[in-house]
């Protein structure tokens, strides 16, 4: 096992993040700027559901960023997350005082955790009032409203970043940076799946006026996603099959998708994701070697093992990894690769909307 | 390392070959009816190209079959074969001669191993002659031919197999066993993939009119032959994408196909194959466990890993397994489950032909 501190170098350098390591590995205040002194990057959480929670306490260890608001629609839980996270009143808002935030030059940045059709909404109230947005994948619901999201804050002059916590994790930048150094030769084939057994029936994750969509958007996206970066390309097209073994349960979204990804230099891609299929699994296939993670895509332990044998990088939390890593975007300027912003977000949602599409027409094959 | 012996009484249990171990056990002749003594089962091979090599070196090996005559068009490999493998003068034809077989007494069966695109032609010509038939996969280069094999088949009155070694291998044995025992639960996804770097431009396997195809005929039937086996069900639709990377090499047939299939139960199976990608993958995934094999397909040795831990089963020579399971059917009209026979084969074509019409219809989703 790395240590903390060795992985923070290591991403450095396989990031090119170059001042990644010493704003993230300071405890200690440092000048970034002749101007304004180093500071955490100072965050509100929108949508304190169970994935808000799980970023809220993974923010506890975090080196550059802070929880110190919340956005909720359900006042119950207001005294448990201000006495949880010393959260000042003046922090706290609901879904109609949100654009009251513009007068609050304590939060920075709010992370929207609220189901995928709200996104849009959400993240256009977020920008108007002038803050940064992150908004947790996949970025909305159709692309056509991600474009909408791109424009609003780009009117706003405010920065949107896509939840897209592995590009910050170790395992997954070691494959990436193994491919980017040649060391798998040319890519040829990816096969990634994704997919685990929904609880629940009631939930907002099986209606699709909130969702969107089922699999595909939830934890599909991580496959696409993870197709791209492998890839170094973006796709030129895409087909895709549905199938459908409980109506009653997913009368409104996709049950199990599979779909596969043609990009420009000839490597392909099959791809699979299911709410009613436990399966994980990252594989890149090179002239000169090959990479697996499985488990991929989950909270961790994420495992791997490439031609060259296990892979063995420091086991983090995700989201803490995640949250310092943009707080250094956000405050700092710095650049990820490959990125995590607006369009990378809508790239992944032109390649859902064409799935969907395919689907619809009998499995064609859609270019992008 | 298990031995020989101890994979035989394996095999034995496990395909409910209830004779096949005293068969294959003994060197020694016993009875297997009143009238008749136990004898090995004589074969000529038909197409003395590598793969025909291959079987007949193996066949060395047998303890229930025995190589006794060859078909071929090149003169100057009769004296080779004759040499190495003892074979006597009245049991060596050509392609014009195939037809006085039926005068020859100590053939009893032909293994057909010709260019795909001949398979019908020449198995007709053997049925004709009134022996047996073992038929190289894939069994033709349409369906339409494979049934017309069948029917001369039938209407000859000879057995028609086909060349499906792995259906005798043991870790495909031991994989097939522990999902039919439900070791794995329900099956619900299956990832099979299998291809190689094809050298030599030249050669019969990229021309159309000798090969029917490309590297989905002559690999990824394995794929798709292990998706059935696996699923113990047949599909019900079928999608495919092509992709060519080298349309000069490429020119008459496909270079790397991906298919997948969906079945009755609601597994689904996402497999590719190619000509310019090497990689190889069997897998199973069920609700309780899975099975994976890598490499595969291939001439091995086979590698494999359960829910359970790494496989260890016996390794052995692949076409020697075959042709004595060959022999046991052939001469004791034993059944093996899934079977070889030319339903079988024909099962397969139904779906080669939809793979390739898919591809024609833009990935069309093709009923079966």
């Amino acid at each position: 096992m790395t240590s903390r501190r060795d992985f923070l170098q290591k991403i450095t350098l396989s990031t090119g993040l170059a001042s990644l390591a010493p704003t993230l590995l300071s405890a200690t205040p440092a000048t970034n700027s002749a101007q304004q002194p180093a500071r955490k990057l100072r965050v509100a959480i929108m949508g304190l559901g169970s994935y808000g929670t799980r970023v809220a306490k993974a923010m506890k260890d975090c080196q550059s960023a802070e929880l110190v608001g919340i956005v909720t629609g359900s006042p119950e839980k207001i005294p448990v997350w201000k006495k949880e996270y010393n959260i000042p009143d003046k922090n706290v808002y609901n879904y109609e005082t949100v654009g009251q935030m513009k007068n609050n030059p304590d939060i920075d940045v709010v992370y929207v955790i609220t189901p995928n059709s709200l996104h849009a909404k959400h993240v256009m109230q977020v920008a108007a009032a002038g803050k940064h947005v992150i908004c947790e994948k996949p970025m909305a619901d159709t692309a056509a409203n991600a474009r909408k999201m791109i424009a609003a804050c780009e009117k706003a002059g405010v920065k949107l970043l896509i939840g897209y916590r592995l590009h910050f994790e170790p395992y997954t930048r070691k494959v990436i940076e193994m491919i980017q150094a040649g060391e798998m030769g040319k890519l040829n084939y990816i096969d990634n799946y994704q997919g685990f057994k929904i609880g629940d029936p009631t939930q907002w994750r099986l209606k699709k006026s909130l969702a969107g969509g089922g699999a595909l958007m939830d934890v599909g996206i991580y496959c696409l996603n993870a197709a791209r970066y492998l890839s170094n390309e973006e796709p030129i097209w895409v087909t895709a099959q549905e199938t459908k073994t409980d109506p009653v349960k997913f009368a409104e979204v996709d049950e199990t998708i599979q779909f596969q990804l043609g990009f420009p230099s000839g490597l392909v891609a099959s791809c699979a994701t299911s709410y009613n299929i436990r399966f994980e699994r990252l594989y890149a296939q090179g002239d000169k070697g090959f990479a697996e993670l499985s488990p991929a895509y989950g909270y961790g332990p994420i495992k791997g093992r490439t031609h060259k044998g296990p892979l063995d990088e420091p086991v983090v939390t995700h989201q803490t990894a995640q949250m310092d890593g943009m707080a250094d975007i956000i405050l700092n300027n710095k650049t990820i690769d490959p990125p995590v912003d607006g369009q990378e977000g809508l790239k992944d949602m032109i390649v859902l909307d064409a799935i969907y599409e395919s689907i619809r027409k009998g499995s064609a094959k859609m270019k992008l």
